[in-house]
């Protein structure tokens, strides 16, 4: 044997680097190499103790242990560390041409019905009425027909649809838009609300023990696909809104902040069919070509 | 809210850290603060993609999901990446003084059984016959008496006892032993042989991918422990042994390698009551004073 191969403290990240074979994908390759130098970089800038790492194998197999189904605790991990959110914008960065993305979050879970432009998403009949209108368009500004729009949200008490199965109707609060020959998109819905994420597993702890609240700000998700562009996945976020400056999954950018304000016209209340004054939300929508969105990774 | 707490690609570590409260314990937030920056620091120097970033998530879900009682799937991930050799070997500085630490492993599972100097460990009277000598001192040299020397191997197979409950006596290739007046301890055993980790699990995988082979090479496994000194748990490795020079988990230091040689002495082998040869290893090992080890954290 050389001892070259054998562990010191100084060389731990290279040995083990230098041990992934000769017929490895390479980028498989990249990727370990540059986590496990990290991952040893980490361990000896805080001199982790055994008992910390005790603590860190039972922490990760409890998360690993808690998933199902319905329920991705890794997700959610990596979500409040603010690594989904990294992920997701190193991905689909917007060059200030497109509308910017955040992630897709957990509960796109099930198909949104198509609708037709006006329809009410809110099938329970609770909540405060919001009329939201958009427009999508290309980066130079000519608008995308048939365009498809997918809207989902949680209803007033900070709940989707999929986590009340029993309380709510089944689909509330989402749907499947088309654009019309103006790129234009309507659809009536309620005004979100904040709501926490699962705190019942190891991620709650965690929260918990570094005194973070577990609240996402309220916010309307979008998917917005069109032939020849790269699919957006976004949230709207209401302004003035609790937790806007502390997301727990970080996924707030101050360009996809709108004012869900009041809107004072009884002629345009009465043809939504809304009482007056009403909430109202607008949102352009810019697609990124998909020529442009491969050159930017 | 200000928009200082909003997410950017650029201060995305950052945003993490700074959203950890205020009456956090210290310690917590220097652990966390760190892993979040190289983190984040990992998933930008590679730009990780969604896809792989969706690999990861499987991979370490289905890692927690594979452990058990009896099977510690991270505990392995954290082997094959030499976190758990860092982690040893930053936690147990030998000072050069001491003799060197290695990991424990997962077979230590099982309490030792007492025995008396120089009794036999093998109780399936498989294998080539080991002596196994040693002694104990501290840094100054003098003989530490009454030390515990507790070992454990695997069979002539490349199993241990744990491993094998139908085929193995119970506690075979396990003895509890103490050192006499003179620090010295001796027992008869078998030369261990080299073995694989389980590769049945998403490390199997990992490994495999890598093109890495799943072995350590053979060892005696040694927990020593003596009043007012630090215990060392370490492994005597077998020289010119296969994958010596390339443990999957990164165990071997030069200096905790022997020579389990050939001994020609007819007079000795008869009074250990082994055939003439029979193979040997002596061990001398070197306790730290438990102040000084608590200094060189």
């Amino acid at each position: 044997m050389g001892t070259s191969s054998l562990f010191t403290e100084d060389k731990s990240a290279e040995l083990v680097v230098e041990s992934v074979g000769a017929a490895t994908d390479p980028r498989l390759r990249e990727v370990l190499s540059s986590l496990v130098r990290h991952l040893h970089a980490f361990v000896k800038d805080v001199q982790l103790t055994n008992e910390e790492w005790e603590t860190a194998i039972g922490f990760l197999t409890e998360t690993g242990q808690m998933c199902d189904d319905v329920r991705q605790e890794f997700i959610l991990l990596s979500d409040v560390l603010g690594v989904s959110m990294l992920v997701e914008t190193i991905n689909n960065r917007s060059l200030e041409l497109a509308t910017e993305s955040t992630v897709l979050g957990p509960f796109h879970m099930v198909e949104s019905p198509p609708r037709e432009s006006g329809d009410r998403i809110a099938l329970d009949g609770k909540g405060e009425p919001c009329l939201v209108t958009g427009r999508v368009t290309d980066e130079h500004g000519t608008p995308l027909a048939n365009a498809t729009v997918d809207v989902w949200q949680a209803n007033d008490e900070g709940f989707y649809d999929v986590q009340q199965p029993d309380i709510q109707p089944e689909r509330n609060l989402r749907g499947l838009f088309t654009t019309d020959d103006n790129g234009e998109f309507w659809f009536r819905s309620i005004v979100p609300r904040y709501y926490p994420v699962p705190v019942d597993g190891p991620v709650g702890r965690l929260l918990k023990a570094t005194h973070r609240h577990p609240n996402r700000p309220a916010h309307v998700h979008f998917l917005v696909t069109a032939e020849g562009h790269r699919p957006l996945v976004t949230h709207l976020f209401v302004k003035d809104c609790p937790y806007l400056g502390s997301d727990v999954v970080f996924g707030v950018k101050e360009s996809l902040v709108r004012d869900f304000g009041e809107v004072d016209d009884p002629v345009r209340a009465a043809e939504v069919g809304f009482d007056n004054p009403y909430r109202a939300v607008h949102f352009d929508v810019t697609l990124l070509a998909e020529a442009r969105a491969e050159a930017s990774r």
